[in-house]
Order: C-alpha cells, then structure tokens, then sequence
C-alpha cells in the first residue's frame, strides 16, 4: 500500500463536473489500494473574481485581509470534492489549511510553509478516509490566515507529501508533463520521462510555467518524488526527482524563452570600484530584480554595463539609472524592451564540453545576433532581438536533438 | 464611551457600493467615540449561490463540507468590509468564528453557541481596532467548522454583544423596525418602539420575520437589548427589550399571520388512555413539528382530534396518520392545506381580560369562521380559512387600536 499526494489545480476543479472527474479519478487511486490525500486549488476563475471584488473595494487591499479573501476559493473546493466522493460511498473528510494545521511565517500572500502537522491526517488515513486539503492557505503562529502566493497549491502538495512521507506526490495539470520546449511553439517538443530538481529549477525561472519554482525547492530539498501528468488522460507523465546516472547522458534536456524581460545599457561608466553598487543598490531598494548582467572590458577608464529587469518595472528602472548616471557621470542610459532571453537546460553540460559553442553556432548560423550571455553549471542563456524568438528555440531544439522521433511521440 | 455591537445582513452588504455603505455608517458610529464590533452576513444571493454548488455536486452534502462550503460566504465579507474601512483610514481586522472563537456544539448547519472568548477581540478595541465578525459560523471542540443554520447571524451578534457585555446590539435589516403587522398587507401598521423579547419570541414563532428566534431567545436570556433598525436611513427603529410597566398598558402590540401550515383531522378516535401517544410519537419520530392540537369532547366512547404541521410536511404526516387511523380503528382522516393562523400577541393581556373575545367578535362580525383556537399568556392564535387572511389581519389591526395616526406615522 502506497500513500499517494495528488494535486488538481483550477483548470482540473474548474466545474461540478471536472470535479466530478476528479473524485473519480482519486476514488481509482483509493480503489487500487492506495492511501490518498488530495490537494486542490481554487475552482479556475475564482481567485480572480475574488481579487476583482477586493480591487472594487480598494486599490491597496491589506495583505491580511487579502489572504481572509482569496483563501475562501479552495475552502469551496473542498467542501465539493468532499461531498462528491462522499455521494459515490468514500469517506472524505476535508481540511482547511488551520485545520492541518499548515503553519507558515506571516508574510502575508507570499507566506512560507515552516511546518505542517501530519498528527491528524495519519488518523484519519488510518480509518480509511481519504482527505482533501485546501492548498494555497497556512496560518501564521497568530492564528491569522495567510496564502503562499499564485501557484502556492503545488507548493502545499509537496510540502504535506514530505511531511506524511508520502511515496509519490502527483501533480495533475492541464499538459501531459515537462516538454523540452513549449510545445505551442514547437510541435515537434517530446515529453520528458524524467527530469532533476535542478533542471526543473532551472526551467522554472527561465520561463517554463509549468511547476511553481518554491514546490520544486521544497521537494528537492525533502526529496519528494513529483509527478507531473494530465488530469485529462491516463498517461504517465513527468517524473520530477533527483539527477541520476541516465539522466547524465542527456546533453541538454529542453529549450527555454522569455520574453517578459528588458535590457538597460549603461555608457561610459567610469571604471571605479564601487560604481557597480552605485548603480545596482537603489535598484534592489526599489524591490527591482535584477537578472543579467555584464561589463565590458574597460577603454580610457571607462566601461559600459548592460543588465535585464523585468518588463513590468522597466521604465521605472530606467529613471532611477538615470539619475544614478547623471550622479556618476556616466555618459548616457539606453534600454530595450524588444528582447528575449533563451535558455537551454541539462545537467550533462557538467561532464561534456562545447555545448555553449554549438548554441551559438546554432544562432550564428541563422543569422540572429548574440546581445548577452549568461552561464550556470547547467544552463546557458542567451539575449537575442525578440523577433527571433521562435525561430531561435526551433532550431536549438533541433540542434540538440530534442525533435521527438515517431517511436517517442507515441 | 460605549461598546456598540451592529450586524448588517446580506441586503445591506449585497454590493461592493453597499458594504461601502455600512462602512460609513461603521466608522460613523466608531468617530462618535464609541466602541464598534460589527457582524456581517454573507453577500446577498452568496449563500444561494453556494447552497446550489452543493445541490449540484449530490443530493443529501454531507452536513460538515456543507457548513465548510456555506461558512465562504460571510469570509468573503469580512475581508471586504475590512478593507473598505482600512482604505478609509481606520484600523479595522476581521475575525472568522474560528479565530474568536465562537465555539458551537457538533450540530452541523444548526450548531448552538457554547462560549465565545471575548480575549483578543477587547484587546484589540483597546488599541482602537474596529473589529469585524463572520456571522452565522462557528467551530466546535475538535476544531470543525460549524454554522448556526439560516438567520444565524442574528444570533451571532447577540452573543458576541453578550459575551462583550455591550451596551447595544443594532440589527440593520431591510426594514425600519417591528411593525404592528405586516406593512406590505396593512398600510396601516405602525412601527413600535419597543417591544419585550416574550411578544418579539412570539410574533417570530407565529410567522414575523424580522429576527432570528434563536438570537432573541439569547438576547433574553443575557438581557442584550437589540435595537432593530434599517441600513438603508438614520431613523431610530425598534427596541427589543426587557418588559417594562409601559409596555403592560398596551392590550395588544402586533398582529401576526402564517400561510405555512396545514390542518389534519383524524376521526372517530377511541377516547382510551394512550390514543394521543399512539398519533403523535409517529410523527415526532418522522421529525415532523406539530402546533397546535385541539380534541373534541368525547361522544359515545369516540372523539375527534385536529392539530397542524408545516405545510411542508403535510403529505408525509397524512400517510403517517392515515397508517395509525387504520391500527386504532379510527373512521377517517382528512387535510386542508388552504388555512391561515392569524395571532394576536400582546404582554398586556396577563392583566386585562376579555381580549380574545374581542378577537373572536371581530372576526365572527365579518363573516370568519374560527376553525381552531390556542392561546398562550400573551397572544390568542385562530386558524382561519386562508382565503380570509388579509380581512382578519386588517380589521384586527384596527379593533386593536393599532393603526397609525398622522402623528405616529412621521
């Protein structure tokens, strides 16, 4: 008998009867001899009719009633997926984030899980019953509701799979696992049987919305196996786990984009130490991430500096570099909101060289110019014109023999 | 400095404009130097928005999800108030049963109010906080969440105005007060200024809607005075109060009707000992409420008996009796759905005499024949045919002395 974490996000709960689907899928899993415990998410739809109403109210809502707001959508799926199992003979008993209880920090709609109590739900396995948990919601060590923020569902299956120990945690979406690029955009995309945590951390922050950054952490650093399927098929999808000896062979694992990112340049900045604080501190003060960056090699004591923000704060950024310009006497400050950023991903390019190299030949070749580079042990990034955008993730994938033969489509 | 305890139902936070409404009136009353604890109701059309969610799921929700599911509705407006007063520049924060807690019995979707802890609430109106309540719910000692069953919220409000000791309970509703009668049937009806909580409990259990019985039962029980008032203008409305000397002068305050029963006879009865135990603990079995019972004197060893039921419940009480008729011998059954109960209800007749026969006089003057009598210490009910429901109110009203000069009706 395995203990089984199942998660159904908005899409998967998104009416009576994809709910209906879902409580027959659980009872199948329950039926098979598993022990199950179901996180959901808010019915698709009503966290933004909830954040709607809370924005008709007021233009700042407080952070704690905000979470007393959007944490009654997964209240309502509970209660539902409950009842439904409970109408086919189960017993289903749901619980609400306090319930469990799942205790976090009190950082208001971004709160962080620190512990989750698996006292009562173990019982409550232990009689039969299979348990519905409200993802998303904790409470803080006031007894004040919080939230873990958009997609903090994933993170609350993770999190209760590590803390019941669970054999596998299952998160059901709406596509059929990790892809090695969007398949929207390249048909030819095959599905991973399996990735590592940090592969899927790496797809995850450059672009891949498939799993929520956070749970992936949680899992690699818990160690809890996450698979990633449809809710719609029977197909196996996407084993999220941790790096293995086949998983070494595989030079890159997939293709990622970007386009939400803006590039800044800096000119003539003068070549001193502490310049780069100069220009990067009232950035980060002003809650701007910074991702990118490079220097060039400095000419007559002077050097340029480019470095992508997000798109959303781009002209504020671009006002405060220039006042630091003019501060610094820096020549002059320019900025590119037309810009993608692409990304190929695996943990091979530990053991094997010249795969960068052959990305950039790969672009070289179809005539798209390099605007910056970024490299990790497992990733390299490149900033290119974002007209290119799908050309470039096209012909990477190809280069990198991701293109999905007619035996692996199957 | 009083402490002012205020519920607002679901028409009077139907809309964001309206839950900005009593947010004014909210802060009014907090900026006039008093202490403010504020009930709110579900959003109108909310709980029914909910309640058919669960209908649509299954037939018979589970009592415990449903009170889960149900229990969103007030959330959501708790946050939203919250948030409207917070954006108005006062410190305001909301609190779910849970949080208080208001702790109920196990009774799911009609749960009693045991204790409520009135700790954290007094701290917080001790910094100036306006505190802001979700009515209608609760939590019982194993931490499940709990409603109070429909109207519930009133009954909220009066124990937590209890459990603070407060000065006042206002209940805003959509009407000014209580009325002599039904407004909307008699144009007449006045608005009383105060009535005690016995005629308020009887003109709610005979048919008035105005308060919740349960929430005047407790406002007796702890002596809460509730000031019924509407949400939608400033006049004053009516005190629900302990029975004062003023009040006994009055002969009759209100006249109450109820459409929502049906009359069963059941003949040729043997007059043994038993027969009535043999009749009704079928009933009581089958959860069905009986009112009022009338048994004929006894003729040749065999009697008739009458009593009503909730129309509601009437077809299932006839096969019940008709099974009984048959085991005691009885010589027939028969139901009329078409009658009314028409009830006057006034403290004043413990100490005058010759009420009801005025009643029957007014009555018997237009031509309505009394088919069953009950009378209490302070209200005479008849039933009537339901055909003659809106003329017995009227002249009722009027024999009475109820109908409203120009004076009392500015």
């Amino acid at each position: 008998m395995a203990l089984v974490v199942q998660k159904y996000g908005g899409t998967s709960v998104g009416s009576v009867e994809r709910i209906r689907n879902v409580a027959r899928r659980v009872a199948k899993t329950f039926d098979d001899g598993n022990e199950v415990v179901v996180i959901v998410s808010a019915m698709a739809g009503e966290t933004n009719r909830l954040v709607a109403l809370a924005e008709e109210v007021c233009e700042f809502p407080s952070e704690r009633e905000y979470d007393v707001l959007v944490s009654t959508g997964e209240q309502v799926t509970i209660a539902l997926l409950s009842m439904c199992l409970q109408s086919m003979g189960y017993n289903a008993k749901s619980y609400l984030g306090s319930q469990i209880p799942v205790v976090t920090d009190n950082a208001h709609a971004k709160a962080r899980i620190r512990s989750i109590d698996d006292k009562r739900v173990r019982e409550d396995l232990k009689s039969g019953t299979i348990i519905i948990v409200a993802g998303f919601q904790g409470i803080d060590d006031q007894g004040n509701v919080t939230t873990l923020g958009r997609g903090g569902s994933d993170t609350s299956a993770v999190a209760v799979a590590a803390a019941l120990k669970a054999d596998v945690c299952e998160i059901y979406t709406d596509v059929d696992g990790v892809y090695t690029t969007d398949p929207r955009m390249v048909p030819e995309a095959s599905k991973l049987e399996k990735i590592s945590y940090e592969e899927m951390l790496e797809m995850a922050s450059l672009g891949a919305k498939v799993l929520q950054i956070r749970s992936v952490e949680f899992a690699k650093k818990y160690n809890v196996i996450i698979h990633v399927r449809s809710s719609f098929n029977d197909k196996p999808g996407t084993l999220v786990m941790k790096e293995d000896e086949e998983m070494e062979t595989v030079l890159v694992s997939g293709v990622a984009y970007n386009k939400d990112e803006a590039k800044i340049s800096i000119f003539g900045v003068p070549d001193q130490p502490g310049v780069a604080a100069q220009i990067f501190s009232p950035l980060s003060d002003a809650n701007i991430t910074v991702d990118m960056i490079i220097q060039n090699v400095s000419h007559e004591g002077k050097t340029d500096m480019t470095f992508t923000v997000p798109k959303a704060d781009c002209k504020k950024a671009v006002q405060i570099v220039e006042e630091v310009a003019k501060k610094i006497a820096a020549s002059g400050v320019r900025y590119n909101e037309n810009i993608a950023k692409i990304s190929i991903i695996g943990v091979g390019m530990r053991s094997h060289s010249g795969i960068a190299s052959t990305m950039f030949q790969t672009l070289s070749r179809e005539g798209i110019n390099i605007e910056m580079i970024s490299t990790s042990e497992i990733k390299v990034s490149c900033i290119i014109d974002a007209k290119y955008t799908e050309l470039a993730v096209r012909v990477l994938h190809e280069a990198f023999g991701l293109n999905s033969t007619e035996s692996n489509k199957a």
